[in-house]
């Protein structure tokens, strides 16, 4: 028996996000089914970040347990000649048989895409998230940099979650343009439920000037979800990578 | 009446290409389909670019005249109500009503993606071309080299062409990298049935080493299909702009 981690990504747009539900095409439904057809054992996989509907990933991680004799390395390619389209191995390598993809120290970047323009572009339109109004990218750095660091992020975090501890640190937010589009690259320890979107909703209203950057630095000491802005669209949201340290 | 100039962007993905055809959605049927159906006449439009099935573009242009009193800057968005959403219109304009969006000096701008790593990225597979050998930028440019100025391009040509004159003039050529995607940016006064596919399906040839850069003068000089390298796929193409001189 050996442990084995895949990198995923995935075009989240015609997917109920991660997780397996019932009736409902998820990622994680799709690997069980293709890894437990692949190997011939009932395979279970345990993800790393449950992403929502819509949402993108380009290494997302995940692993399992397998008495196959296939090398872990090679687990790849077998199953992306199995894998729809839209879902691609990107690496797959053996771990130690402890390893657990959410009980570990990581850093996760994720990315949240605008396309901000008079009117939308159709070859983007499943990966970043339209906005018509211009958006003042240095009031949005300035609200920001009163994120960096270590706070408990519950004004950012969806009010039906579980968790208990809302508590995390932000290393970096960076916010660059490149003709229309603007990416908000965020590093962190973990992130809240919905709290990627919700930081990028709140930037748009600093963007747009609906808001004083200073606001957030309010939303933030306030612990109120409502004090936060809305929930920016899934689909402009990619997981881009997640560091074990 | 008057002459409407319209910049249309799409994603091709899903169409048989610009031109209207029996029994099939083409770009150009739906922007009559939609025209036709918005401004209550028969409305048949112009285009500058018959781009193949599943090639992209930010900006082709196509003319109409039309008795409608919307004023033509507000057309775009009156259309883009009604289009599907991989059809956009990124500008409206009226034109001299003699204005023809074929003969006229133009220059118009291609892209040729092509994403260069081990596997495949689920979020861009409609829009490049997955190659898995690297590829050697330097060998790649020199050979594109040999392509920039006024050519008999017959050999870049698809054999089905009703084209006469096959010469053409490249200002252009740049081949960038970012991560794992290589754009091959082409700027020229007219391009041949298939010409950058092909000239991207060559350059291709040379960045695997399978072919020396002076292949591509040679497959120029001798003036045959057979010279130069494959078609490259139509996903990886967008057609980027054309300025009316």
């Amino acid at each position: 028996m050996k442990r084995v981690l895949l990198k995923v990504a995935y075009d989240g747009t015609n997917y109920c996000g991660w997780q397996v539900q019932p009736n409902a095409k998820t990622i994680e439904g799709v690997l069980n089914e293709c890894l437990t057809k692949l190997l011939k054992e009932e395979i279970v996989i345990i993800g790393a970040s449950r992403t929502d509907a819509g949402v993108h990933a380009y290494g997302n991680v995940a692993v399992f347990d397998t008495n196959s004799r296939i090398p872990a390395e090679k687990l790849s390619y077998a199953l992306n000649a199995h894998l729809p389209e839209d879902i691609v191995i990107q690496a797959s390598m053996e771990v130690e048989s402890d390893f657990h993809p959410r009980y570990c120290d990581t850093r996760k970047t994720y990315e949240y895409r605008i396309y901000n323009a008079t009117f939308p572009l159709p070859t983007n339109r499943r990966y970043a998230h339209f906005v018509y109004y211009d958006l003042d990218l240095e009031a949005m750095r300035k609200a920001a940099s009163y994120l960096i660091g270590e706070h408990d992020f519950v004004s950012f975090c969806s009010a039906n979650t579980q968790v208990k501890d809302t508590t995390r640190t932000i290393y970096d937010i960076q916010i660059e343009k490149e003709r229309e589009l603007i990416v908000i690259r965020i590093k962190g320890n973990g992130f809240l439920y919905n709290m990627v979107r919700i930081i990028a909703g709140t930037l748009i209203q600093v963007g747009t000037h609906q808001w004083e950057p200073e606001r957030v630095l309010e939303a933030l000491t306030k612990k109120d979800r409502q004090a936060a802005g809305p929930t920016a669209p899934a689909k402009g949201l990619t997981l881009v990578e997640i560091e074990y340290l």
